[in-house]
C-alpha cells in the first residue's frame, strides 16, 4: 500500500474499527455486556469509515474532489468490498485482499477452508499432512491414562499440565488453530504478522513431521518441534502456552463477539479431505457458547440478506485478490464476476500477501497482482475525473 | 400498481414501514421517548423489507426465483430508491414516485418547496397567489386588537377562539399548511388522499380567491370560503378545528421524529418568489424544537452520507417519476443521470398520482408515464431472466 500510494500520488488513511485497537466507545467496559457491544455491527463500522472520509475531504486542504479507494485485507477486505457496495458515492472503487465475503450461510462449502490448510501441508513436505492427521489419535490414546497425560504435558513441553478431558480438547484446538494460522502466514520471507516466523514457516514446520509410522510419543515429539518453530521461533520461551493467544494483539474479543452476532461463518471438517478430526457444523451448539459467553444469538443469515451473498453481480469496481495458499480463499470470490468486478489470484500466496510491502523474495505471481491491482485502480481514478469533466 | 401488477403477472406486497398503523414495536409506548424510538431509522426500515422479501420468497410456493420489483411514492418513493440503491440484490429495480431524495442539506435551494406551491396556485386562477400573499398582513393587522382577533375567530369559523400572538401564529401555520397540502393533491378527479376533494381543488380553491384588492374582512371571508374546500368539502363541519391534523391517519408522530433524527429537510420562504411570509431555515431553532419534543438533535448531513447525497450515478435501474404540480418534485429528480437512472415528469401531476388507480379523467402526460414505467419494469425483468440464464 506504501508503494503504490506513492506511485499514485495518494495519501494513505487507517481507519481503526470501532471495538478494537484504541477505539472503545466504552472504554474498559465496552466487552462487558451485550448492551455495552451493541454498537459493534459492520454497518456501524462502514458508517464511520464514511463519516471518516467526508470529515477528511472537509479539514484536508485539496482533498474535497479527489477520487478515494477502499483497501483492506482479510476482514477488512471484506469492510472494504461492503464497503464499496454500500457507499459507492465515497469510494471510486475497493482492492479487497483475502476478503471471505462468501464464507456464510451455506455459499461455500464448510470444509473448503480446512482442506486448504491441508492442501497447503500435503504440498509443504512428504507425509506433513499424514502425520498431523495421525497425530489427533496418537494424543486421544496417551490422554486415557494420567501417566499418559503426564507424559503429553511434558512431551509437549505445556506450561500448564493437562489435568483432565476438557484440558485435552483445549490441546487439540490450539494445535488445530496453530496449523491454521500456519497456512495463513505461509509467506516467502521472515515475517511477524501473527508471530515472529522464518520464511515459508510450513516448509519448515514439515521437516519436522515427514514420517507419520513412528510410536505415538515421537509423534507427538515432532508435533512439539513443529508447534515450537510457530510459538517459539525466537528460542525464548521455555514451554508452550496454550492460554496466550496465537493471534498477538488481533482484538480477539470483538472479533469473538461479532462471530457471535452477524459474522457467523461455518467451519466444519470430516477427517478425510482435511487433516483434523472430524467436526460438523453445529449452529445450535454455536449459538448455545455465544448465549453463554456474550448473552446474544447469532443471526446466520443476517450477513447476506445485508450484503448479498453471492449475487453482488449489481455493484462495480472490485478486485478481490486471493492467495490459493491461503484458507481463507476457500470463502473468497476467486473469478470475475463482471468487467469491473475482477478476482485476482497468487498461486504462491497466503493471507493478504499482496497488502505487504515489497520484499526481494515476493514471487513473480504476487508481482504480477499488483501491477494488474494498479492498474485497475488508475482506470477507476480516470473514470472518476472523466465523470468530473462531464458533469461540469 | 394494481392494474401494472396485473399486466405483469405480478403479486403486490404492502409493506407497513415500523413505527406507524399498526406496526409498534412497543405498542402504545412506540412514542413514549427516544429510548423506546431509538429503532425508527430509514436503514431499519429498508432492513424489514429485505427481511420480508427474504421470508416471503422462502414461504410463497414459485416465489424464491422471482425478480421483485420496489415501487412507494413520496416518503415511500425514497424508501423505494434507496433500497434499489442500498439492497440491489433483492430488487431488480425501483419506481420512486414523487420521491424528494435531494430534499436534503443544501442539495437544492430551500425555498424550491413553497415556490411551487405557489407557482400552483399563480396558474390556478387569476390573482389566487396574489390573494393568498396579502392575507398574512390582514391576519396580522386584525390580530393587533382584541376585537381583531375576536372577528378573526369567528370570520373564519374557528372551533377554538385565538387569544394571543401564539394562536395567530398557529392559525397562520395551519393555513399555510392547507395550500402545502391542497398543492400536493391537487388531482384531476375527485379524490380522497388527505382530505376527500373535488376534482382539481387549487382551481376550485382559487374560485374564491380573485380579487386581491378587498378590505381586510373580506380577504379573509374569501380565504374561509376556500379553506373550507379543504376541511369542510362534505359540508358536515361546523367550524374549522385547527388542532385537527390535516393529513388524516399518515403517521405524523413517526414522521415528526423522523424528521427530527435522519429526514432533516430544510424548508424557506422569501415571500418574493413565494406567496407565504418569509422565514428562513433555522436549524438551530429546528434542534431546539426537537430537543424539546423528542430529545433528540437532528444529523442534517447523515442522509448524504448515508445514501449518496446528489451523487447516485453508481446505481442502477430506478425510475424517478414526479410531478410538475408536487411542490415535493423541488427535491426530486427530474433529469435522466445515466440510462438506467431516469426521470419521467408529468407536467399535469401532483403528489405520485402515477401510483393512484387509473381514472377516465387521467391527463394524456399520464398515461404516457405509466406506459414508460411499465416498459422500463419489463426491461428490469428481461435483464433478471437474461442473467439468470447466463449464470446456470
Amino acid at each position: 500500500m506504501w508503494d503504490v500510494a506513492e506511485e499514485l500520488k495518494a495519501m494513505l488513511v487507517f481507519a481503526e474499527h470501532r471495538y478494537y485497537g484504541k477505539s472503545l466507545p466504552f472504554g474498559a467496559s465496552s466487552f462487558k455486556d451485550s448492551r455495552h457491544l451493541n454498537f459493534l455491527t459492520s454497518e456501524q463500522a462502514l458508517a464511520d469509515f464514511g463519516e471518516l472520509i467526508k470529515h477528511l475531504k472537509r479539514i484536508i486542504p485539496g482533498a474535497e474532489n479527489q477520487p478515494v479507494i477502499a483497501v483492506g485485507g482479510s476482514y477488512g477486505g471484506v469492510l472494504a468490498a461492503w464497503f464499496r457496495m454500500k457507499y459507492p458515492h465515497m469510494v471510486v472503487g475497493a482492492l479487497a485482499a483475502s476478503a471471505p465475503i462468501w464464507q456464510f450461510e451455506d455459499i461455500v462449502p464448510c470444509g473448503a477452508f480446512m482442506e486448504i490448510v491441508t492442501t497447503d501441508f500435503r504440498k509443504s513436505g512428504p507425509n506433513c499432512s499424514e502425520s498431523i492427521r495421525s497425530s489427533w489419535d496418537a494424543i486421544n490414546r496417551l490422554a486415557r491414562t494420567g501417566t499418559g497425560l503426564d507424559w503429553l504435558s511434558e512431551g509437549l513441553h505445556l506450561c500448564t499440565p493437562l489435568t483432565n478431558s476438557q484440558d485435552v480438547q483445549r490441546l487439540k484446538d490450539w494445535i488445530s488453530e496453530t496449523w491454521v494460522h500456519l497456512a495463513m502466514v505461509d509467506y516467502p520471507y521472515e515475517s511477524d504478522f501473527l508471530q515472529p516466523l522464518p520464511a515459508w514457516p510450513v516448509k519448515v514446520v514439515c521437516q519436522y513431521l515427514r514420517n507419520p509410522h513412528v510410536s505415538e510419543k515421537e509423534l507427538l515429539q515432532n508435533i512439539f518441534q513443529a508447534l515450537n518453530v510457530y510459538h517459539n521461533y525466537s528460542g525464548q520461551a521455555r514451554c508452550l502456552n496454550m492460554s496466550e493467544a496465537a493471534t498477538g494483539s488481533l482484538g480477539t474479543q470483538g472479533w469473538s463477539y461479532q462471530t457471535c452476532t452477524e459474522m457467523v461463518m461455518p467451519f466444519c471438517t470430516n477427517g478425510i479431505d482435511d487433516m483434523f478430526e472430524p467436526h460438523s457444523w453445529d449452529l445450535k451448539e454455536f449459538s448455545d457458547d455465544c448465549f453463554k459467553q456474550w448473552g446474544v444469538k447469532p443471526r446466520p443469515s443476517w450477513i447476506t440478506t445485508m450484503y448479498g451473498g453471492k449475487d453482488i453481480s449489481s455493484h462495480t469496481n472490485i478486485i478481490f485478490s486471493n492467495g490459493d495458499l491461503d484458507p481463507w480463499s476457500g470463502g473468497g470470490v476467486t473469478k470475475n464476476i463482471t468487467d469491473t468486478l475482477v478476482a485476482i489470484t497468487i498461486p504462491d500466496g497466503a493471507h493478504h500477501l499482496d497488502l505487504r510491502a515489497s520484499n526481494a523474495f515476493d514471487p513473480t505471481s504476487l508481482l504480477l497482482a499488483r501491477s494488474l491491482e494498479v492498474k485497475y485502480m488508475q482506470q477507476w481514478i480516470r473514470d472518476f475525473y472523466a465523470s468530473l469533466r462531464n458533469t461540469r
